[in-house]
Order: C-alpha cells, then structure tokens, then sequence
C-alpha cells in the first residue's frame, strides 16, 4: 500500500499515523511525501489522517526504494574512475574470469584498459557448480586485482559470496558482485547491505523481474543505496547452443521501474566466445548502462569459463564497436 | 551421418551405394560433394567406395538442405522491391496485426512505406487463442493487401493457417508466413515446400533451435529453398512485464548454422509498444537481416495485439534509428 | 463478461440482449441460464434487462462450453469397449508408437488387452521432428489398428496431424488424437470440431493451463463436445534425464475448471522406459480419468520411440498396480 | 575421470598415481576400488600403474561421494524417532510454515504426530521475497519447536539461511534444511558440511538434476554424508495456477542415480491447499522416501504461505490415505 501524502503535510499526525502502522505490526517506508507499506493493502484512515492524504494505492512497488515511482531520477555510482549510470554514460568491466596469477592479472588489466574498460573483473573467491572445481586465489587474489587496477587506472569489482568475507573484501575492491547463485541469499544481501561499498546485483537463473528488484531491496533496507543490477541470462528449455538465454527487454523493463543502472554481461549469457561481440553490440542497443565482459589470452587454459572468454584483440575490436554505437545513440538522445 | 565424397568420385560408385543405402530404408541426400543420411550413424564401406570417399561423419546437423557445411554462402531472397539475405540488405517489414478494413491498410501501408518498410504486414488469417476472438478479413483481407502493396511499391506477407489455403493465398502474397503456433505442423510445412513462393517460418513458443532448423528441413525437402527464419520470443517464466522472452543470441547462432536469412520480431516478442524500440535496436545490433513490426495509428482500438503497435511517429524515429545503426555496422565490415 | 440470468428469464428479453451483444461485434454463448461473452468485460443494463439478470460477471473462463461453471458434472465418453471420465472409470490405452506391421500390431494389441487396456493406440500418421524419419504407414496402418481392435474387443486411438485426412481416419478410429505440435493447429482443432468423434488433445510442450482449454474450446464450438485432455509433459530447463517434465499438478487443476476427462501419458512425458512405471503409478494417483502408454515387445528395433516403450511383461505388472492403487483410492472415496 | 582399481591392487603405486594426479592438481576421491578425479577426463598409465588398472572411464557423475556406482546401497538416516530411506520406510514430516508462537506450534505439532509424522517442521529463520516480510522468531522460535518435538516424541527439521546460525541450529534441530534460494550457496553448503547434522538439500527453483547432485557433493566433501534431497517444484512457464511445477520424475532420476534418500515437498510445489491432497498422492507414488507439508488451524491468518497450508483434518485424512498408498506398493516389492 502506498499511501500519498499531502505537500507540507501534518508531520504530527504522520507520525501518528507511522505509530500505528507498525504496531499492526508492518514496516513503514517514509520517501519523501509517500508512505509505502509492503505488508498492507488497506488502512482506514480517520478524517484528520484522511485530511493530509491525497490518494492510497493498493499495491506496492516490488522494489520500494529502488522504484521509479519515489525516486525518478537515475541513481549515478561515481567511483574514483568509473561513473555508472545516468545519461551520456557507458561504463565497460573487462577481466579474466578467475585471477589466476599476479603477472597474468596485470597482463589481462592492461588489456582490458587498452579496451576502454574503467573497471578490471577478476574472482578471488568462485563459486563452482562441483566441489572439486578451482575455487579462487582467496586473499591474494584480492592484493592482485587492487594492484593491477590502480597500475591501470581501473576501479575492481569482485564477487562475494560469504558473509564472513565482506570485511575483508571491502578493504580491496570498489564495488561488490553478488553472483546470479546468491541472488537470494538473504543474509548477504544484508550483509552487503549494511556497507557502504556499491554493489552489482547479478539476476539469478530463475529470477523474475520482481524477485530480483527485492533481492536489491534487501541491500537498500539496510541503507546502501549504491546498486546496480546486471542481466546475465536466465535459464530456459533453449541450452543445446547457448549456456543461458540473454533476456535483453528486460534492460528496458528494469529501467522503467527502477532508477538503479541496468549493466549487461553478454558473455555468462551466451557461454561461447564468437557470441559475445554480436550480444555485446545488442546488448548496448538495449540501452544498458555499461557492460562486463570476460577475456583471456590464453582461453584454453583459462582456470574457469575458458570457452565465453575474448581474446584481446576481439575484446578490442567489440569495445571499439560498442562504444561508436553508444555514440550513436547518444545522437539521438541530444 | 555425412558421407563426404572426393573431387570427381566415380559416379557409378556412388549411385550403387546410394541405392544400398536407401533400401536400408535410409534419406539419401546428395548436396555437391557431400552425401547426408539422416537417419543413419554408420555404414561398412567396401574398398571401392572407400576408394571415393574422404570422410565418414557420425551426426547430421538438424536441417541437412539449410546447412553452411553443404552451403557457406547466404541464401538471398528476391522479391520485386526487397532483397532479404546476404550482406549490405536489411530489409523493414511493418503493417497492423490484422487487415481490418481497405481504407485503414491503405493508410498503414503508406506509413510503412514511409518509414522504410518495402514489405507490407497483415493478417488475413488470424491465429487466435480463443475461438471467439477475430479470425480475420479471409480473400477480401488478401485483395486489401496486395493493392496497397502495389499501390507504395511494397511487397506482401501473410500468414497461412491452413493447406487448403496455400494456392489462395499464394495469388496475393510474395511470402508466407508460417507462425509460431504452426512450426510443427508439419502437414502445413509440406504444403508450403510444393509451392515456389518465399516462407518465413516463425520460431515456436517452445521451439529449440534444432527444432526450428528441422522444421524448415520439411520446406526444404519439398524443393522451396526459399526460407527465412524468424526469431519472435520463446516462452519462458519471465512472463510478467513481456510476452515472450526475446532470444536474440538465437539470431548469431542460427546464422552459424545455416545460410537462410534471420529476422527479427520485436513486437511479438515484448508484447508491449514501449519496449519495441529498444528491442528493435537490439535486433539489428545482434545482426539480423530484417525485422517485422507492428504499427497502428489508433492502438486502442486495434482489432488484434493493440498493446504492441507502434504509433507512425514512433514507428518512423524507430526505422530512422535502425538503419543508422545497421549502417554503422556495415562501416566496421567494409 | 459472464450474465447470470434469474430463473425463467424473460427470453424476448434475453435474445434482443443477445442481438444486441453480437452487433458489437461479439459471441454470445448461452448455456442454460448463462451468457458467456469472451470478448467483453462490461455492458450497461436496461432497467429491463437488469431485471432479468442476477450478476454480471467480468471474466469469462478460457474454456466456456468446457467450464465447471456452467457444467458441474463430470463429461463421459462412452465408446463400444470403454468409458472415459466419471467416478469409478479408468480406463487403459496401449500399444506401439508406430503401426509397424499387421502381425506386429496384432501382437500387440494382445499384450495391451491383457494387460486390461479397452483402447488400443497406434500411429498410423506420425509427427516427426525430421523429414527423414518414418511418417507412418499411412491407410494400411488404419486398417490394422481397426482389425486388431475389433479382434481383441478394444477400442482404438489414432493421431490426426491433417484436416484432410479427418474424414478418412474416423472411417477407421473411435478417437482422434490430436498431438502436442497442434494443440494450437486451429484449422486441425475446428475440422474435428465439425465430427462427432471423440477428441483427446495433447497439451503442447508450452501450452499453459488456458491455451489447453481454450484450444479445447475451439472443437467444442463446433458442437463436439466429447473432449478429453491429455497431459505429457512440458518442456523446461530441466531435460538431461528425461525428454519432458511431467506437470502432474496440471490434473487436478483442469479437474477443477473443466468437466472434460483428463488422462496421463507418462511415456512421453520421460521418455525413458525404466521411468514410466513410477509415473505411471503417480499418474493414477494424481486422479486422472486414465492413462496412455507405449508398448513394444523389441523396443530396440521400435521403428519410432523405442528407449520409452515397456516391454509386455513390464506394462502388465504396471497396469495391474495402477489398477490395484486406482481400487484403493475408489475405497476412499466409497 | 573414474579409475577402476583391480580387487587387492598394489597400494604403493596407487599412492604414487595419486599423488602424481593430485600435483597436476587435481582432486582424488578414493571409494573403495575407485578413484573419482572429476576434473580430468584422461591420464596416461605407466605399465606398472595399468597392470593395477581394470578400466579408465572418461566422465565423473555429478556427485562422487554420493553416486550409486561406488556405493549401490540406500544411505539410511537414522534419527531418534525416524528411519528415513531404505525399503520398507517412509517419513512424514509436518508442521507449519513458520512457528508463529509457542502455543500454536504446540498445538500444530500435536497435529502433525496424530496424523503421522515423526518430523516437526517449522521455520524460526524464514527467506523472505521481501525485506518487508515476516523474518522468522529467530532463537525464540528454535527453543518451541525443540520443545514441542519432544513432547510429542518427534525430531525436529527446520532451516538455516546463514553459516553463522549453523552452531547455534544444531543445538536445537535434528536436521538441517536447505532452502530452494540457496541451493547453490556453496558456503552454506561447506559450513553445514563440516557439521555431523543430517541435512536436507531443497531443489532451487532452477536447478538441474545435476546441480543438485552437485550441491550435495558440498555438503558430503566436508565429511557429512547424512544428506537427503527434496523436490519442491521447480520454476517454468505454468504458474498461473500453481507455484511451481512439480518434477515427480525427479524422484526416480535421482533414486537410479544416487543412493541419498529423496523427499517430496507438495506444499512449496504448488502452493495451493487443495492440491495438495492429490500431489500428495502423486508424490509417494512416485516411490519417495518421505514427505513434507504444511498445516495450520487457521490458514488465513498464517504468518506466512497460509494459502497452500492443510487444514488439521485435511491433514489426517491425507496422511491416512498416503500410508495406505505406500503400504499397497510394499505389497508389490515384498
């Protein structure tokens, strides 16, 4: 229930009204002159209550400090090298998939710089279909990825996947990558949610729309309102010649709804690297916000998703590409 | 399996073998230098037909006659005023859902037109969910659509529903449109293949790539070649805010695959006019070799899928944008 | 829009509110003291009319003539040998996927009566995903499922794929199948619609609940109305192990909304032989009207789905399980 | 990669290839005769090594620890009051969503043992779509379900959501529970691993086959192998009228392919109360070992998922029906 107050309204009888609310109990959500409250569809206001109100509506946002509807101005993340969101913005992500070793870091971080890209991917901590799969660097990892991006200018997003180790993570990275598995693993979300580190939100595989606008909700409760949220396929029947299936209109759904930037990540959606330049000029046509990308040079002996990674020329070839489409729409938009 | 042959194999020998094998029972397929039998993984070759051949290959890709291992270079569609396939074309269809009256097609084929279009949309037929929904103008809708074809020097495409309807049809169309609901009606695909007329054979809701590749097979072996593929949306969870899930690395892979032209339908895909154009830029940015939309100049009113129609204004900003891109996009071949 | 009208309604009053609804253009369908119109959702009242009504319902069912609204009790089919849908029925169809031969279809038409199958299935036309796999004997196959019915007291089941071949397949069938590829072949579904013979349609791989009925609504239009619904399997992400998955929750539900018998087809929903028998057995107990199986008695030289197929010794300890399960649920129910 | 060790091999050189491969690196699970090295497909042998070699396969099955090839035999889970697996047992497990007080869980849980079950369910900890959502009674709400489980001579499941509560859990529950959202949260997965606690591993909404196997191998690779898997309905297109879709062919997949027992989840599956019942059915015919349901006096005013709870007679006549259903099918093994 979303309950539409009055300019300059009664703050006496607001907070009243906020008291008696909770009490049913439910939690109320002050935005500036609206009153969201998730749990409820229905209160019956008395005249004085009724006088500072202009309308209640029944349903509310899956997302509420995340929805357009509070808040219809684009969130912007600005970190030391990288702006995220708003117009005329279009952040590129490159990395290796795993860090696999300081001097190959360093090597991939170049490239990716070479590329356009302001902020260098890389996982320290993986999360592995199998056990007995390579499950990252840990700490060193993180001490590689910082160096190599402050070497190269880069800001570094990285994935958390442990409570325990958001801490520690900070002390290193500039934004936080929640994976598509832990999308809905409350406790990190609340986790993360209680820092001030901006966070990149994947979709999960099975993630509608409104599930994932409340996974962003759990960090922004905690009052983290750095939030970027990235499409990386969902899964379906069609997985013979793709890993996932790429669900671009979902770039311009996330956007009417919410004011969080919307990133792409074309290569966990396809899985294969000759598909990767065709999403990546589509997915920059959707409209997304920026864009994160895999690349190595060596793919075959990649640690982890060696088959989705660019080689550094490609890489270059396709930012060069996206960002003169980028360009183009820009011109449409002036 | 794919018996491929030498340069210059003794024909005698091949003729005898192709016998052996049909009498298995087996589909014998000759293509160039190449023989393909569907049904079979394997087969002992005697010494002299050993002889004439240098490669026994186990599987048969889904569509044997629509394959790049057979035939490297695109299949090229001519119509009187389009090209469809093959580099440097990119071909606009655009008209209502349904054919509703001679003056309203008539109207909506000059802005089609207007807009760069130079094939004209329209069902006649219509696929309705319910059996108490419009089922279409039936021949008058046909004639409606011809003339207003012929009157902005377009060319025509309609759905068939029916094999009683094909010749009919064929008398007003330069294509057919087999939909989504049809790509396994397989009685129809036959009925379609007898005839030389153009097809554009829509993926279905459940239809994997392989599916789709198979059902054009049965055009194909009926002697029309002249296919193309239209990716519309695939059915999947994310159902809420879209109609379909839009699966444009589809596009890419498909084109690996097979050398018929793939199309894009953004407004079947979303469901929902606004997302129209976001997703018609990402349908060019993914590669296809044309798009289908939907327009109507009183959505509201519209006798069939209303919510998805582009206005003319927006539809024409849309085309303007599409082409720009595709000619950036032609820049980075040349 | 649904009007309910009072008891012993004023009918002068009733058809000229009838005309006038289909002058908008829309179907009226009246059904005792029902009018169901699919295509509206509100109409405003003469005081007169009102007079006659009790409610105005704003949605219609997707299956109108198919709805427990109007129909509370139960359809049943009766055919020579068997009744399909009620309490206290369950009936058994069985029998090779493909009509491969007469001695071979009479072999086992014998295992599947003795195994307390009434109806005898077979395909005599098949819906291949290639061109170049086995389409079926054609008449010959008809006429060998006819003999080997009438030889065992059986009934017989046979797919449909063509309206034109429904006039020469009910000379030889007492059920039309009509196939999961054209639940939503509407030109298939309204040519059966003008017969009298009883109808089982498959659910598509994506066909929700509501395209199930409405599809079904399509034949009862045309004034068939012996209807049963088949369930087999959906297809989702989930298809390593088995070819379809399941959707037993989808019986109860239709036994709720629709008064249609609903049978099970747990062969094709796996696909896999060794898995029928524990979905056979959760197929009774989902409460479903009866079940469809394939039998073979050399699966590996099955001309068409053999790795499904129970050999006969299998299929009889199967069916007399789901008897014994379906005599104890009857006691439940006593 | 599976190595096949001869009976009594010369364990010097199985040492040494072990540690050759573990240096590659790779990991080695040595069961019985078998060595497992999921993340190599082929090794070369030396004279010496092949001569203790009976055969080299090229896959390693999703789960090692917990794969039918090295251990034939049902794992049996032994808890004070309950056997779950094996022939010749089947659990019920019953209670409510989430234990909203001390006297209702007292109350439902004297429910759930009259009907049947020997395992209380109820959630003190609660994943939540929603921030805004009820999140559980924390500790509180461990202390009354340990308490009414032991009144009433049941065993406790209920789940955890965070590492950090496993120690604090394990006080209180006889069996962990692994919610469908972190099926896939590996260091969940690792801490409640190292624990001795019997585990119940939910399958994510989008989760293969072979993911949850997978996730399994988590839990067993930390040395607790007490692990049952449970199938509550996965994530497809059908959701209108259900909440998921319920995979009954899972439960034989999974039986044939591991040797962990496998509980059905009716409720979760599909989210209706009147469902239930006949899922319930379904799903011990299906030949699970077990179930579990949710049940309250007063669905309406459920903390949370009232809509799909039994009521307490509902309740009992299910349970009665399901136990004769299960007893009917010990009839035919015995």
């Amino acid at each position: 229930m979303i309950i539409q107050l009055k300019a300059n309204p009664d703050e006496a009888i607001v907070t009243a009204l906020t008291k008696r609310l909770e009490a049913t109990p439910a939690t109320v959500i002050r935005i500036k002159n609206h009153m969201a409250i998730p749990e409820l569809s229905h209160v019956d206001l008395t005249p004085a209550e009724a006088a500072n109100v202009t309308e209640v509506i029944e349903k509310t946002p899956a997302a509420v400090l995340g929805s357009r509807l509070f808040q219809p101005e684009d969130t912007i993340i600005e970190l030391p090298h990288s702006i995220i969101g708003g117009k005329g913005h279009f952040t590129m992500m490159a990395g290796p998939c795993s860090v696999e070793s300081e001097a190959h870091l360093r090597k991939m971080a170049k490239v990716a710089r070479e590329g356009g890209a302001t902020i260098l991917r890389g996982g320290a901590y993986k999360p592995r279909t199998s056990p007995y799969s390579f499950q990252g660097l840990g700490e060193a990892g993180l001490k590689y990825l910082r160096e190599a991006a402050d070497e190269n200018g880069m800001d570094v997003i990285t994935e958390v996947m442990d409570e325990d180790h958001v801490d520690l993570i900070a002390k290193y990275t500039d934004v936080f990558q929640i994976g598509a598995r832990n999308m809905q693993n409350f406790s990190l979300l609340k986790a993360v949610g209680k820092t001030r580190v901006p966070v990149a939100l994947k979709r999960g595989m099975a993630g509608s729309i409104d599930d994932l606008l409340n996974a962003s909700e759990y960090i922004a409760a905690g009052g983290n309102h750095q939030i970027m949220l990235l499409e990386r396929g969902v899964r379906t029947f069609d997985n013979k010649y793709t890993r996932n299936t790429f669900d671009l209109a979902a770039v311009p759904v996330l956007q009417k709804l919410t004011h969080y930037p919307v990133i792409v990540d074309p290569s966990h959606a396809v899985g294969v690297w000759d598909l990767v330049t065709p999403m990546a000029h589509a997915g920059v046509a959707s409209g997304a916000s920026g864009m994160i990308v895999e690349i190595h040079d060596d793919p075959e002996h990649a640690f982890s998703d060696g088959p989705q990674a660019l080689k550094p020329d490609t890489y270059k070839k396709m930012t060069k590409e996206v960002f003169e489409m980028r360009r183009l729409m820009d011109s449409w938009e002036a």
